[in-house]
Formats: structure tokens, C-alpha cells, sequence
């Protein structure tokens, strides 16, 4: 028995009046995701608790049978570990972005124009050679990712993730300082290394040539890197421990192949699969079914259904769900319906109201050969509510699959 | 207000192919049942939680209102007090089986070939005399109960359930040492005592005449112990200090006697109740209906469903829910209905495809004078999970049916 877990990000959002009070997935034409409702069990689910908005990170903690509250350590190490930056014990990670700030630290642009990749690494690239000999303390490592996004990685003895954001979270917004969120000789020498290291950064990237000549482009310099999300590598039992499955995931979003790998899962890309609205599903698909020739357990994961909302982008959105629902067509046909379990759901509701990830509960379906079906008949948050799995919280949707599939251990004689 | 539970062993199952894709009790002939769903108010409850598979004896505790995870110390005391074996705080309890082994202590038959218990009773006999009087450190109990089933108990000051098994749990695998499973010193007594016994066990079985006799009749000899599930005695607040109910239980299986016992429960035997196929469940209807004379609640365990889908005997699984329905039926008629409530649920899904327990959940009907009636008019997996209790714990069962007889505590002012 084998199970393939298709998360959407963001895919449940809130009746629109745009949609005459439809959600997008009401509104949008999904006949899979409908057969998947009408054929399998289907009902609600929160993936941390009733009203709780989670990040993707921690939602994806939450829906791979972790909890979450206790093993989340951060964003840093994760995303750094999606980007394939190596990650030790002991290492504090922070997501970086190149941004723009004036002469008094005032933040223009938090993604310096959303700057080329080209650029970034022509900067970043320099800036890793401050350290590459002569910091006294710490191993310092900085590495651009896609456009604007970055990762800063500190080595050295007794640190510790406890320390604040120099990101302001915000344009106008004065660049912070770092400093301790506890009061700890860790966490005070972890943010005094990041305020020396973001300072000689910022001394590197005023004058550098690469900005120099976006400015005469008319393009925002990329002046100073601002951080966020001090993290630590989580611990966390692997799935083949803890399941006994074989598993494997089809993601781009770095912070969830982070997530992913820590989980112990194999990472797998698609040609096509780009994150974006353009990516190739039927691509993800098929990489997905391959990999079950050999793996027990797959996820896939699809992040344009979360972009569209953040955008407000409603028309966008039920796009993407059309997407989604034509990729899961493509696994309904493909299975060994004998011996697959497909399971579709998403890691949270972004409202397209608020633009923001909310703590809705998202609908799920679960279909295969012996699950209890019920009478839901379309796949929506509004339906599902009513099926036969109830309201359940993420961490029982891993279980209820690794259940199907017979590795859950019993606990008890 | 008094109240009666029924707990059919493993009765939930998975839609079956053989049975068109009903599960076993959609197939079932149950009027009775029926009835207590279509005038009483139903749920799904997950023993634990949802995905989790739980043991009997772990699923009992659960049901009867206490925190497992919290309270459960291990099978051996358990089982031992419920065949009736006293059981101190400190003393560690095995449960052990008369087992075949080779020269090299490869296991042959985990069962010796079901020994007859006449055969066990001489043995047991032998191996009890070894340590009556000379064992320096420990006093060690050995009592043989049914067939190949056995408790070994060890009575010593500063002992410890952190050992593991001797028993391999599979044919063709070599008997295991007793190990220690934390770095105490008392675990480490405790497998080094118990190591100890189970090899001067092995000496006196080897060449024991029972054993002799047992090869000539070509039967398979018992020349091991193997033991599994060391427990201690629970600490758990018994039934009529918890829920100031006097409580009884009708239950012949050792395991759930030993919880109802620990629960404070007084137990019952009826007359022609076996925990077998042929067991007579109108008996047990009538010693629990006589029982409630002077308790306020009365547990009737039946096992038989489960072990029919242990043996994926489905049409035998069909047959024993039938029974069990038979049982409540007269429980029905024969009850106050104008003071009594009678709930019916599972310890857990037994699944007829994997032979195992699994983590799906039970469903539950509870009938009585001040339920709120729903609309579900059948008792199965699939109907009840669209009744008025929702998606249910086990721990919030016992506390449901003691709300309704008015004897859960308020908390707060």
C-alpha cells in the first residue's frame, strides 16, 4: 500500500462577494478533486488548532504527524537546508533579504527591486569573502538563493537562535538592530556577531560597483542585507523511523524542501516545476508517480494557489485550483488504484480578503481502497465540513494515512 | 441513574470487498443496535486519537475515562491481576508463554502447539518449585492460566519495568536477552534476575517427562518461557472515587478484567461466558442486568469480534456482531428505560485486511432518557460518524454517560 499526499498551499480561503459569495475552490471547475471527495473520506482539518493561522513551515511540520509547537526551531535552518545549504547542530540560520535603505537605515525597498539574480550573486559573492579567513569568532556563511532571497549561516561554539530580526518588517520602517530575546551569554554573542557581520555588509554593498551601476540604471541599490528568522536545525524523527515509509517529496519552495528533508524525505525536482503561477503540474505528477515505483509515501507540494491569495488575486486562484485539480486527474489515472491512497488538502486558508494565511480549518479528501466513504459530493471547505472524518487537526491526517497503510504502531497489548 | 456499556472487541472495521464493499457491521443483521442508534445519539471515537492503534488493555483505560498515555504501566500486571494473581506496588509482571525452541534457541511454535493447560499446570508446577525457597534476591512467581498462556511475577525492593522481551514475537527468530531499557541500576537488576529464571527455566523444561512424553506423542515440547509486556500496578483513582459510580464488568478476557479491576470494578463471571465464539451473551445480558441492582454502572465486555477479524474471518465477524446485537436487544427489554442508558461502541477497528488493530475510529451509540436524539438510524463506522456526538475521544465517553447520570464533577465556581 502506498499513499500520495497533494498539499496546495494557501488553496482554502473565505466566501468572496467577488464570486457572489462563493470561496475560489466553490467557484472553481475541479471534477477530480470532486471525484476525489465523492468517492473517498472527506472533512475538515486545522493544521495547528481552531483559529490559528500557521506559516507553511510549521503547517507542514504539523501535516507530516510532527508537533509542530514543540519541534518548530525556526525558519533559518530550514530554509537553508531547502536551498541545500548544509546545516550542523549548532548552527544559527537566518533568512536574508538584499533590500534598499537611505542614508539613514530607512528601508525603500525590502527586495531591492526584486533585484536579478545575476546581481545578487555578483554582491553576495563578495560579501562572502569578508569572512572567508579572518572572522575571530565564527565561521560565517552567506549564500544569495533566487532573486532578492538569501541565507546567512553562522558557525561557531555557544550560539543560540534566540535573538531578533534586523528586518523591520516594512518600507519607512528604520533597520534594527539585532538583539537578544533572552538573556543569555549565547544568545547576547549570537547578536553581536550578526550586528558586526550585517555592518560590514552594509559598509561593502554602499559602494560596491554592482549597485553603483543599478543606481545610473535607475534601479534601487541592493545596500544592505537585512535578516530574519533565526533558526536551528529542528530534531525530528525521521519518517522511516517513525512510519516505517519509504518517502519522498516533489516541492520547489525552499523553505518546504527544507521541512521535507529534515522529515527525512528524498527531494525530488520536476522539470517545469517552477513555484510560480507558470509551473508545470502534470510534470510534478509524473515525477511523483515515478518516484512511488520505489518510495512508499509522496508528497507533492504546489505553491501558486498561496501566491494568487496573497496577490488578491481571485481569478488567479481558481486558475491554480483548475491546475491542482488537472495534476490530480493525471494521479487518479495513473494509480494502481488496488494498492494507492491519494490524499489532497492544503497547509492553510489565505484569506483573499486579508492577503494573509488565516487560521481557518482547509478541506481535505482522503480516496483508496478502504477508506469508510461518505455522502460529501464536492470538494470545498463548506462540503468537506460535513464528511466523514470530521474536524481533525493536521497531525492526525499523517496518522489516519500511515494508518491506512498499516504502519501505525499499536500502543498497548 | 445507572448505566450499561458495551465493548465489542475489534468490531469496527474497513468497507470489504467480500462484502461489497460494506464493512462487517453494514452487512450485519442487527435490529437491536439499530434501534439504540435511530432513538439514541451517535459518534465516531477514536480510542486515542485518530490514526492510533491502540491495545485492548490501553484502549479500556481510554474508554473507562482515564489518560492512557499517562496511566498505562505495561500489559504484565495487568493480565496477572486479572487472572486473579496479586499484584503489589513494585512487584514486576510478565506476561509469558510456554514456548518450542531448537538446540540453538531458534523459536519453533511461540505456542508449544496450544499446550494443553493440563500439561502447562504440571510444568508450571516444576518450575515454581525451583525458586520457592532459595532464590537470594527476589521472590519469583510462576502460574500458568489457559493453554500456553502464563504470568511470571518478581517481587523485590527496587525493581524496574524498563526490560524488554525474550520473546522474539515471530517464528524462526532466536530468543531474546532480557535487556535493560534505561540506564538505571534497577533496571539493570531487574533483566539480570529475570534472565536469570527464564534460563534455569530452560533447564528444568528441557528435559522435563511432560516434555518427553509430548515428543513421543509427536506433539511439540515446552521447553521455554518466553516473556513479553513487563508492567507494574497502574497508579490510577478507581471508579467510585473518579465518578462516585459503584461499577462492575462482565468480561472474561484476563486483560480487561485486570483494567476493570484496577478501575475498582467489581468482577463477574457469567455463567457460560467463554470469550469464544460459542460464549453466551444472554447470560452475560442477565449477570449484568442483575449486577445493576446494586451498581450504577455494569461494563459487558465481549471478545469474539475481535477474533474473528483477527483470523479475517468475516462471515464469523458478521455472526458474533449479530450476537452481540442479540445481547442488547435483550438488554433493552429488559432494563428500566426510565432510569437507564445503554451505550455501545469498540475498544478499537480491528481491520479484516490486515488482521491487526487499526487507528480508524469506533462508532458509538448511547440510548436513554435525556440523550439529544439525532438523525442517524443505523449503527455502523459510516452512519454514526454523522450523529450528534461528532468525532469523539475515548476519555470522553466514560465522561458523556457519567455527565448523564449526573455525576461528573463541576469545574470552576
Amino acid at each position: 500500500m502506498k499513499a500520495i499526499l497533494v498539499i496546495a498551499d494557501g488553496m482554502g480561503d473565505w466566501p468572496l462577494k467577488q464570486l457572489n459569495g462563493k470561496t475560489p475552490l466553490e467557484a472553481a471547475e475541479k471534477p477530480n478533486l470532486d471525484f476525489l471527495a465523492k468517492h473517498g473520506i472527506c472533512g475538515i482539518m486545522d493544521p495547528l488548532a481552531p483559529g490559528i493561522p500557521p506559516g507553511s513551515d510549521v503547517a507542514h511540520l504539523a501535516i507530516l504527524g510532527y508537533n509542530a509547537k514543540k519541534v518548530y526551531t525556526g525558519r533559518g535552518a530550514l530554509e537553508a537546508i531547502g536551498f541545500g545549504i548544509e546545516v550542523l547542530p549548532g548552527d544559527i540560520c537566518f533568512r536574508c533579504n538584499f533590500a534598499t535603505v537611505d542614508d539613514n537605515l530607512t528601508v525603500i525597498d525590502r527586495r531591492a527591486g526584486r533585484i536579478s539574480t545575476e546581481d545578487a550573486s555578483k554582491l553576495a559573492k563578495d560579501l562572502e569573502k569578508i569572512y572567508l579567513h579572518d572572522h575571530p569568532e565564527a565561521e560565517i556563511t552567506f549564500r544569495n538563493t533566487v532573486q532578492h532571497r538569501a541565507i546567512l549561516r553562522i558557525r561557531a561554539p555557544s550560539l543560540s537562535m534566540m535573538v531578533s530580526d534586523s528586518d523591520p518588517h516594512g518600507v519607512g520602517k528604520k533597520v534594527l538592530r539585532v538583539h537578544s530575546l533572552k538573556h543569555t551569554p549565547e544568545a547576547d554573542k549570537t547578536a553581536r556577531i550578526v550586528n558586526e557581520v550585517l555592518e560590514k555588509f552594509h559598509e561593502v554593498l554602499k559602494n560596491h560597483p554592482v549597485n553603483e551601476e543599478r543606481v545610473k540604471k535607475g534601479l534601487p541599490p541592493a545596500n544592505i542585507i537585512l535578516c530574519r528568522g533565526a533558526g536551528v536545525l529542528p530534531k525530528i524523527n525521521p519518517f522511516p523511523l517513525k512510519f516505517g515509509l519509504r518517502a519522498a517529496a516533489v516541492a520547489v519552495m525552499p523553505l518546504v524542501r527544507g521541512v521535507c528533508k529534515v522529515a527525512g524525505m528524498r527531494i525530488l525536482d520536476a522539470p517545469g516545476a517552477t513555484g510560480g503561477y507558470d509551473t508545470d503540474v502534470i510534470s510534478k505528477a509524473k515525477t511523483a508517480l515515478e518516484a512511488l515505483e520505489n518510495e512508499d509515501f509522496v508528497l507533492i507540494h504546489v505553491k501558486a494557489t498561496d501566491l494568487a491569495s496573497h496577490d488578491a488575486k481571485i481569478e488567479k486562484k481558481i486558475e491554480m485550483i483548475e491546475k491542482v485539480d488537472r495534476m490530480v486527474g493525471y494521479l487518479i489515472d495513473n494509480v494502481n488504484e488496488e494498492e494507492t491512497y491519494i490524499a489532497v488538502t492544503a497547509d492553510h486558508t489565505t484569506s483573499s480578503v486579508l492577503k494573509e494565511h488565516t487560521g481557518d480549518p482547509v478541506p481535505v479528501a482522503l480516496w483508496g481502497p478502504y477508506v469508510r466513504t461518505d455522502d460529501v459530493e464536492e470538494y470545498s471547505e463548506r462540503s468537506c465540513a460535513r464528511g466523514g472524518l470530521g474536524r481533525i487537526r493536521g497531525r492526525d491526517l499523517m496518522h489516519t494515512i500511515a494508518n491506512m497503510l498499516g504502519k501505525m504502531r499499536k500502543f498497548g497489548a
